[in-house]
């Protein structure tokens, strides 16, 4: 019997559009015969906001979780649009799919593939993953606003942090660590934030014993945006909060050639409910459908995607394909679908066809 | 009658001695007879606590008053003591410092000096200031951990703003900005915090009308890392809370040269209290006491501090011997007192003495 692999796609807005098409070809080609693919577009973003004055609701959710995982492109309309003000998209439709969907290992792999140019002089080696707290910390929304728009304004951002959602994040970068370089850092701002930071510290000292062929160390948020443009070869795993992983993948993403190859996978890993992988960059409305966009971040979340449903020879043939692109890429501009072309001819190439 | 500049130290922990002997010795050398300077050495920092028991109390807050500003080396000890946990003495030093003294402009400036090299391929022109608010956001202490060490501990931590705090530094970094390129990025992450975001992006507008001159815009926190690796030179101005400010000003060490160069102040505008001036790296106990250390940070900080007490012409001259130093560094290693020593005497050279 075929096995059937059940897509949602959440394209989105801009780019988004443009890279998923690209990211679902070479998915296609890359599981070749085997499997068959379905996918069921949802039309979420903003311009679908604007036209209709719906998000997402429970209905989409409920008919979202039927599907094994979702390939996420991008959302974000015009920022100067003030129908769009304070990030109702990004949180009514991105944060609301992670919380909802408990997706609490915000995955991203950070690799500087050879011939890639990165910003830094000497990077040396860069290879690592952030595993980014997904479903809490300052990302859940706590906090108001009192005698707004008056000189006595006071507002707040609570930052919540639970055992339950620390301990599993935890976990899960430790046993990747064992499957990798046997390393963990912690990265926090124990110092000052000595709340959270005692939550953490001591949940990831813990799981430390669970894994004593695994060292581990820990840095503060500050410091270790220093190690990242100074020494990135000494991260293997970093696990850290929602809101420092947010910053530290960014930066991780442009120190390895921009964040137009750095994928991710906002991941629920019992698989209670989909995961959802995207790039991380945005909707880049300057240069929506112009096809300029590079599609190869949101290829190689395909690839995060294909290793979760239990398909890695499938992602090991998209990553191949997009790291011996990499390596022939000029100086010439190619188009997204160039680009996505050229990469699923290859992983077609050595996809299985029988 | 000579003026008379009558200033505390702190010099601290580890290198933060030796770095302050240095900067001490710079600043008193550049402003020459004209200035009789006075100073009062304070014994604070972990070292003394270990050894007393005591941090920082109202006495000695009071004695603090009585000077017209502060100079300060770096305090904290060996990390994997456990005495030491929880940032006792950042916390109880440094930070009760801040806020004590109402230092809500921490001023950042950033510089790559000819011939310093950066870890970044092609820097570009890096010479841009962040004022960091010191005084409120996630740095208050706020939230607190409930069923600590079972499987239901929660950790909270409670970001604060208000207006007059957020207000007060956003003016500040636009005069700042008048005087300089002209130019003010606010750098936040309303998209999601979005109630402390409300403040800042209504507070920065409403000052922005005040200065039609100054050209603003705004970036993401994440955003605003990629564009310090990619494309430094885009900033004149940045002006962002106490957390954010802290992760982006020791990124900007970093491109600049390394936070051996970094100096800083932490300002009252209005003089209530003494500002006080300190580089930004810490006490470094590796390698204390072997004078290792690179007191230029210490002595630049000095510099700011001179300028503050309305000794420009001073600090120009430390800036300048600085920047000569810096040009003529080969890769021979000086010790401490030796970097110090060649800066100082430049200092002098050019110091009235009549
Ligand atoms: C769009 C935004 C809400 C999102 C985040 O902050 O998590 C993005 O920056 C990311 O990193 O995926
Ligand atoms: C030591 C620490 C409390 C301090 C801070 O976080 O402000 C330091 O990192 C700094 O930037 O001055």
């Amino acid at each position: 019997m075929t096995r059937v692999l059940d897509l949602a796609t959440i394209p989105g807005d801009g780019i988004g559009v443009e890279v998923v098409a690209e990211a679902l070809a070479v998915l296609t080609a890359a599981v070749g015969s085997d499997v068959e693919v379905t996918t069921t577009e949802y039309p979420f973003g903003a311009e679908h906001f604007l036209a209709t004055g719906h998000i997402l609701d429970d209905g989409d959710l409920a008919s979202l979780t039927q599907h094994e995982a979702i390939l996420f492109g991008a959302v974000g309309g015009d920022p100067r649009d003030a129908r769009l003000a304070g990030g109702i998209i990004e949180r009514g439709l991105l944060l609301k799919l992670r919380f909802a969907f408990d997706h609490y290992v915000n995955l991203r792999p950070t690799k500087l593939y050879p011939s890639v140019t990165s910003p830094l002089a000497n990077p040396g080696e860069v290879d690592f993953v952030i595993v980014r707290e997904g479903t809490e910390g300052p990302y859940v929304g706590n906090g108001g606003v009192i005698r707004q728009g008056t000189p006595h304004e006071i507002s707040t951002e609570v930052s919540i942090n639970t055992a339950h959602g620390v301990e599993r994040v935890v976990k899960h970068a430790f046993e990747l660590a064992e499957k990798r370089g046997k390393k963990v850092t912690l990265v926090h701002k124990t110092n000052v934030l000595t709340h959270a930071g005692s939550t953490w510290s001591r949940l990831v000292a813990e799981e430390a014993a669970n894994h004593p062929d695994v060292v581990w160390d820990y840095l503060h948020v500050d410091a270790a945006t220093i190690f990242l443009v100074t020494d990135p070869a000494r991260f293997d795993v970093i696990v850290t909060d929602n809101l420092f992983g947010d910053i530290l993948t960014d930066l991780a993403g442009a120190i390895s050639g921009g964040i137009g190859l750095a994928a991710s996978g906002n991941v629920n890993p019992e698989g209670a409910f989909p995961s959802m992988f995207e790039p991380v960059h945005g909707s880049a409305p300057d240069i929506a459908g112009q096809q300029k966009a590079d599609p190869t971040a949101a290829i190689l979340s395909a690839a995060l995607l294909l290793d979760h449903v239990g398909l890695p020879e499938a992602a090991a043939r998209v990553t191949a394909a997009v790291s011996a692109d990499l390596a022939e890429r000029g100086s010439a501009t190619r188009t997204t679908s160039e680009v996505g072309a050229a990469i699923a001819q290859r992983v077609a190439a050595a996809a299985p066809t029988h």
